[in-house]
């Protein structure tokens, strides 16, 4: 890791910046395979499984004896897991339930707003070697809470043409069967525009490598929406001197594990604890499996020495970090000023994990300072939010006037019409009424 | 329009289709445009707005003068409009916060969400001929509701080298100063990327022509969000035989003025009613302004006659409107079973204009479809949703072991690890503890 002792704040963008990576020629090279599908259909997507994943598919769906079979693949142990961390990220996400009731905004002017399910979506699951049962949770159960009718699973098989057990388990545990054999922009194309045999969707979620992400990106211009344009993931570390180091170290690796190109920051402004924490990364990073993507990750990481806890907060926001650790003292005072980040995880008591996988919050966060503008995925982002009007003969009165006169500022005036036709109506309605009561 | 009597659903999706453009080219010609402003920021955008607006631009912001100016130039009338309008706009954009408070999602496992302002956002608001000061009311009042810090507007100046004194006005009114004077393509790369002059924003907001939705559409690329992608305007309306066919003929040709590719829809289960309202458009629209505008977008239009209401939902949801009329008795009953729609008027006394100024909702919503996965603008635009967790030493206890399984499942070894360490020092504390008890 690189260090830096006492930045000067003009120095902070240059070490928040990430990686930039040439994304012209991926964009290109993806867009010729989205136009293959939407031209060939089932038939490119066949020929693109071929191509990339080395396997010949019949079927792209999961057949009955294939789920079956996972079940007994899957140890016992794990299934008690697996229904944990669905009970909590059920738990955590059916608290996101939020209408707006009726409110008279004027007289006889109500209004409000209701929740409707994506009637379709489409969750992508990378498999391969690491198999991320832990996102389907993370999606399919929103997806579930949500309402959404026809939810369609993709990950790519193993060349065995098999998915991984762990993701058919948890695909059943929640009752879900639709789940396609197919990984790449070849599935994210089949579920954007629809085959023979593919349903397309209405949205896309799901982490994926770089031509996922590029297809996730391009498929938006023919109107498919998409969760968030994922990339690398992160972990900033806010230490104070009561951190402990060993846990510090443990939270950066398990974030530098990820790929070589994950980034990890670690901000402290104690120089006792900056200096055990990059020792323990050393001791630690012998003993993992995957040491080697660790270590390249780490190589593009950062330990920045500051002056105050206020100034480290102040740096995190400026990075926007995907994943951000508290291990303060006053690690839950510090949380209001957090302004840009995905998840925060405060204490010594919370790593990062629990939030990749049981603690009940979503890990399918912004990555890439996207934390600026975007948030994490929600109950939310597979709701639409219907907004309802309704003006009885008071209302129209009440407000009528008023968009008359902006709908004429703005030289619209039919819009001003369909109002004014309506006001003298009411005013003919109340004439004949009075007339009525003078007979 | 074109009329349907009594169509099979096969032929809906038929009925439905918006007209496609040819977009690759756009895309292409607005990337290059993208690039001069990212490339050469303010000289780029001095020289692209005099090529396509035909002025020039010393400075880009508006001046002191100039807003000083602008407030003579606008009615007392339509102060008292505008003042209106955006006190319905806060009262129903300031029902919609929510924010989760803190859950046990398991024992000593702690999760809660809390809402952020998006810091720095851009709203892009039409101008030239028809100011869309209402456009900006729409975006400004949840901006700032939310809290976002900074506020720039862009809209393009006149021949003249002036905004709109409509516009000006309604932004001092708001107490926002920073409007630049730009428009098109340009206005938007230069808040995405920033320049020497205009700083850059982390979201870009507003309708425009198809250039400036192509350039919010490009611009994602660079991580910057967008409100959604934009397209020509939209309405449906369903009525029954109590509606009135003048009034629904004033709003089919509200939506029909805003441009010649706007799209308005006709859904009834009464002939009668079709008719007079066919008669009623014909009439009303010789009055027009704008009526050639407005019989152009009626030349695709199209007016459907239905078997019964439950049809006249099922085809408006296959359409996805971005405005709903339902102009029928039982329009509150029929409201519950609309899942695809931006924003829904109710009765015969709500005609789609006032939603577009006065009622409160607001009026950017999704169109071309995209309301099946899309939801209009709202507070939740401007904010973004961070969840937090706390884990005590029961909560790490409690879901831990949990952790460490699925994380080894998905071969993350430095996932479980981070748990690991901390059970591992837990499971010290308390034996230390008990000796000390023993003793």
């Amino acid at each position: 890791m690189k260090t830096y002792q006492y930045p000067e704040r003009s120095a902070w963008a240059d070490i928040c910046a990430r990686p930039v990576f040439e994304q012209q020629e991926l964009m290109a090279g993806v867009r010729e395979l989205l136009d293959f599908v939407q031209r060939s259909g089932d038939a490119a997507v066949r020929e693109l499984t071929r191509r990339f994943d080395g396997i010949h598919l019949d079927d792209f769906f999961v057949s009955e004896p294939e789920f079956e079979a996972a079940i007994d693949q899957v140890d016992e142990e794990l299934k008690d897991a697996i229904a944990l961390a669905a009970n909590n990220i059920r738990t955590f996400h059916n608290q996101q339930f939020h209408e707006v009731p009726p409110v008279d905004t004027a007289r006889g002017v109500s209004c409000w707003r209701q929740n409707r399910p994506i009637e379709k979506v489409g969750l992508y699951i990378p498999g391969g070697t690491a198999p991320l049962f832990s996102s389907l949770l993370m999606l399919a159960i929103p997806a579930q809470l949500a309402g959404c009718q026809e939810i369609i699973i993709s990950t790519p098989a193993g060349k065995s043409g098999k998915v991984h057990p762990a993701i058919l388990y948890t695909a059943q545990f929640l009752g879900l069967k639709k789940v396609l054999k197919l990984g790449g922009a070849q599935a994210v194309a089949a579920m954007a525009y629809g085959t023979e045999t593919v349903p397309n969707v209405y949205k896309i979620f799901g982490p994926g490598n770089q031509y996922v992400t590029a297809a996730k990106i391009l498929v938006q211009e023919a109107g498919v929406a998409i969760d968030m344009p994922a990339g690398p993931s992160e972990l900033l570390v806010i230490a104070d001197k009561q951190a402990r180091p060993a846990f510090v170290a443990s939270d950066l690796l398990s974030q530098a594990e990820h790929g070589v190109d994950s980034q990890v920051i670690f901000v402290t402004d104690d120089q006792k604890v900056l200096e055990e924490t990059l020792a323990a990364v050393e001791a630690q990073v012998q003993d993992l499996p995957r040491r080697e993507t660790a270590r390249a990750a780490l190589a593009s990481s950062k330990a920045v020495l500051v002056a105050d806890l206020n100034e480290a907060v102040a740096f995190s926001n400026t990075y926007a970090p995907e994943h951000l650790i508290i291990a303060t003292e006053n690690a839950l005072e510090l949380a209001d000023y957090i302004i840009n980040a995905g998840s925060v995880f405060l204490g010594n008591w919370t790593p990062e994990s629990v939030g990749d996988y049981a603690s009940g919050t979503n890990h399918t966060l912004p990555t890439n300072g996207a934390a600026r503008a975007y948030s994490g995925v929600s109950l939310d982002s597979f709701q639409k939010k219907i907004t309802f009007q309704r003006l009885d003969r008071r209302g129209i009165e009440e407000i009528g006037p008023a968009v008359v006169l902006m709908a004429e500022a703005e030289q619209l005036r039919a819009h001003a019409d369909a109002v004014s036709l309506r006001l003298q109506a009411l005013a003919r309605e109340m004439e004949a009424a009075d007339s009525q009561n003078t007979l």
